[in-house]
């Protein structure tokens, strides 16, 4: 094979923006100058250096300035044009440095020979020919999938959207002056890549809060600081199984970890839940999955803690069938009256589980930083895994937050923020209350930074998101949480952490307009 | 089903840390209060609070405390024990809440049936059973050979690691006014989750760049921020396309890519590069891949440049197979000599081109952050594609980098290391010829932050770069940029951006030994 590729060629595509002028004539360099002056315009902002490469180069592409022609000189042209040869020069040179042009000394600057194959520059010249069957370039299965089944929604701040904290309470003068302490002796080890499972001091602190707070077993070594849960679930999934594994959901589950569960090739086996969490199905039992992930402090999006019992369980059933757990600890932190419950993994001693947190709820979700615990035998694998697939790196921000850590803010800000959360759920289950009674129930409510508002089975809560969304409420069905549509209980997640108090009342009555609009027209219909 | 999983049932595995001195006999309520008295220790660090729960938890997970006994009452065994009646009672409340425990008003506390099937609390008790047969948890496949091929170094610093800046460099002063000035206001919208493709002003004053400096063809709106090249690789892949879809990559290329492409499914077809840049074979070119890797400005690691003839062959065989090209313009911004070459997308009329730069290499590589250009038709794809895999953030850090951009801090910093990354080459190269003179040819320097040292075919370059590491001097063999590792061309990849310009003739001397010895070994034994 020579310098070009052996393909049927098609008709170079011609896109002389500013039009040829020539009828596809190709230019000879006596006309040249008459047709670069014609469009070179000196009042653009654009310099003249720009623009006549830019014409040169259409030029060249559109074959009306044909390979093996030979330029003018510098000086001619420059002569002609009425400007710079310097720029002249430049443009040349630049032409040459890209290919466009070959030029020899004492011999002259010539248009090379770069058309896709031979004959092909001089084909604009030509009548029109048939183009080659042409493939559409497309976007993939895996993809569109993708796309049709996207839960992230364009809005992502304002009443009631779930899984959002208040930033607007996160304290950022105490940040920044940590931030610009910590900058003022920025070491170049804090702004290169860091492999390693990050930084050291922060891993420590994690594993002594996760310790303590959540009874997760755990060294600093443990710990792999990620951007959040989705890197966290992606990093192990894509360790830990193969195209065509399947891959236990809980049925309803977070959109996140369907989606990328899903793109990473793992077929996914909806498993149900019941007030005591994960309840799988004898003919799930039969065909043991490669991973199970599940929530159990807080099942996401209904609420449910999985019992003891049902914990010891999953772990058994794990043990002896070679199961990885994820236990997803989402938003373990926001517990209202009773204390946080233990982590699954605090039971677990087979090392099957690896237990995925976020920090951006607890501080503000731009922050982009989760964590992991994997077993000890696995540090190595996912050290290298991380830093492989994805290269890590903000070592700063991570100097920043162990900091915060250290100085006591977080735990303070925690605090605060369970209290003032605590009070807009009390507003919105009162204001729910307030206006349906008994007759819609809350669930969810112990733990988090939403819950679910249960709809009648005939609800199209679809519909009433969409409505609401229309007034100004962003809400999430609770449909769009199920791979079984059929089967699905009907609701809204109505997330309370970052609406003010004042707001809570006054927003809930225009969805509380939507939703009797929507339940109304349902009885009439039934 | 009930309550619990319908398995076939193994011993729980007994795990009570502090030594049973029961023989296994189950604690009845009696001597429970002994039982605990003598495990408690107040000396220890641990509150007196968390130790009882752990130690009931145990007890009970252990089945010592069978399921259906009745728990004395918080007075009793507060008293029996002499703790506050306060802390039994909390105790009790968390074994309730995490289930360990059921409580009746009224009719007291009584341990939960949790273990995993009916009978298995007392197991215990019984003599050792038969274990069930354990199919242990293992890496996957795919995970087994991410990790066997991984390319990343643990070192991320010093003379010669290849692609990392001089982060001593970096004007982290100015940046840490621009991010305390940005703090000050940070607006909520900022600090949480930032779909939508990234900060706009960043995008327009990306595209701008782009336009300018690289000829790429594109608005605002085309631009998706991302966390680097690795995430927009995998973005492209993800949505463009499927499991077992051929993906062509350059031979050699960056490790990386080669990484990311296989761990989401994609068969790896290596396509030869010879002083033109990608030059596939009649082979290659009769089965065309749904995506192809290059990099056309610089090619990575062997730094040639394509030729336009190669280009348009590409983007013209990319068009009649519907190809989707990814192009990696990873390090254009230093070029030395020559001004920075046009894009291979600026060439495009078909839109089947994803462009992809970094802005690490610019600024530094903990900042985790990229860009990529993708077809007008392809915008709100790619936008929800990032934020349902991955979830955008980092919408403050964001903002520094515009002000950064807009005050001009970048183009005057990537001007300054230009020029010093142009001395640092030269003092490595003349290092060389001074040591070496002809024998040994460097390659792909005119641009980028390292180049190759080509060696003799015969020369082993991992063990020279094994022996030069044992000598505090990283290097990377080119060998493993290779699919095929049989045909290639064996080299070091030096990098020389990082390394202050005093010690490089040092480093480099230590180098030179390294590889004299090796090569004496060479001709020795042929």
């Amino acid at each position: 094979m020579g310098s070009h590729f052996n393909i049927h060629l098609g008709a170079t595509s011609g896109h002389c923006a500013r039009g040829s002028g020539f009828g596809g004539k190709a230019l000879d360099t006596i006309i040249l100058a008459d047709w670069l002056s014609t469009r070179l315009d000196r009042t653009l902002a654009e310099p003249v250096y720009r623009q006549l490469l830019d014409l040169m180069q259409q030029a060249i592409l559109t074959g009306q300035l044909a390979s093996g022609t030979k330029l003018p000189s510098s000086r001619t042209l420059a002569g002609d044009l009425g400007i710079a040869r310097n720029t002249v020069l430049h443009v040349y040179d630049q032409l040459t440095a890209e290919g466009y042009v070959t030029s020899t000394t004492g011999s002259g600057t010539y248009v090379a020979d770069t058309a896709p194959s031979d004959g092909a520059a001089s084909r604009k010249k030509q009548e029109p020919v048939d183009e080659p069957p042409r493939k559409p370039c497309i976007i993939s299965k895996r993809g569109e999938r993708l796309i049709a089944q996207a839960g992230v929604s364009p809005k992502q701040w304002g009443a009631f959207m779930p899984g959002v904290p208040d930033v607007a309470e996160f304290p950022s003068r105490t940040w920044s002056r940590l931030q610009s302490r910590l900058w003022k002796r920025a070491s170049p080890e804090l702004l290169t890549y860091a492999p390693g499972g990050g930084y050291r001091p922060l891993r420590r602190a994690l594993s002594d809060y996760l310790r303590v707070a959540r009874s997760v077993k755990c060294t600093p070594d443990q710990i792999i600081i990620t951007t959040g849960i989705h890197q966290s679930i992606d990093l192990s999934v894509r360790l830990l199984t193969d195209t065509g594994d399947r891959a236990w959901v809980e049925e309803p589950c977070y959109w996140g970890v369907r989606s990328v569960l899903q793109s990473s090739g793992l077929t996914l086996v909806p498993v149900p839940v019941d007030d005591e969490g994960l309840n799988p199905t004898a003919r799930d039992m039969t065909a043991p999955p490669r991973i199970a992930l599940v929530t159990p402090s807080h099942q996401y999006p209904l609420g449910m803690v999985m019992s003891l019992a049902r914990r010891r369980a999953l772990l058994e059933f794990a043990r002896q069938h070679g199961v990885w757990i994820i236990e997803d600890d989402y938003d373990s932190e926001f517990r209202y009256g009773s204390r946080p419950l233990s982590s699954l993994q605090g039971l677990d001693d087979s090392g099957q589980t690896i237990y995925v947190g976020s920090l951006g709820k607890m501080l503000f979700p731009g922050l982009r930083m989760g964590y992991m615990v994997v077993p000890d035998n696995l540090v190595d694998t996912f050290r290298t895994g991380i830093a492989e697939l994805y290269r890590e790196g903000q070592l700063m921000q991570q100097a920043v937050l162990t900091e915060f850590i250290l100085d006591g803010h977080l735990t303070s800000h925690v605090r605060r923020m369970r209290g003032l959360y605590g009070e807009r759920r009390e507003l919105l289950i009162n204001a729910i209350n307030a206006r349906f009674g008994d007759t819609l129930a809350v669930r969810g409510d112990e733990a988090g930074l939403h819950f679910v508002l249960e709809l009648p089975r005939g609800a199209n809560d679809v519909a009433i998101a969409d409505d609401a969304l229309a007034n100004g409420v962003v809400t999430r069905p609770l449909v769009n949480y199920y791979v079984n549509r059929d089967a699905a209980l009907r609701g809204l997640m109505l997330g309370y952490a970052c609406v003010p108090n004042h707001e809570i009342a006054p927003a809930f009555g225009k969805l509380a307009g939507v939703i009797e609009r929507a339940l109304t027209a349902v009885e009439v219909t039934s």
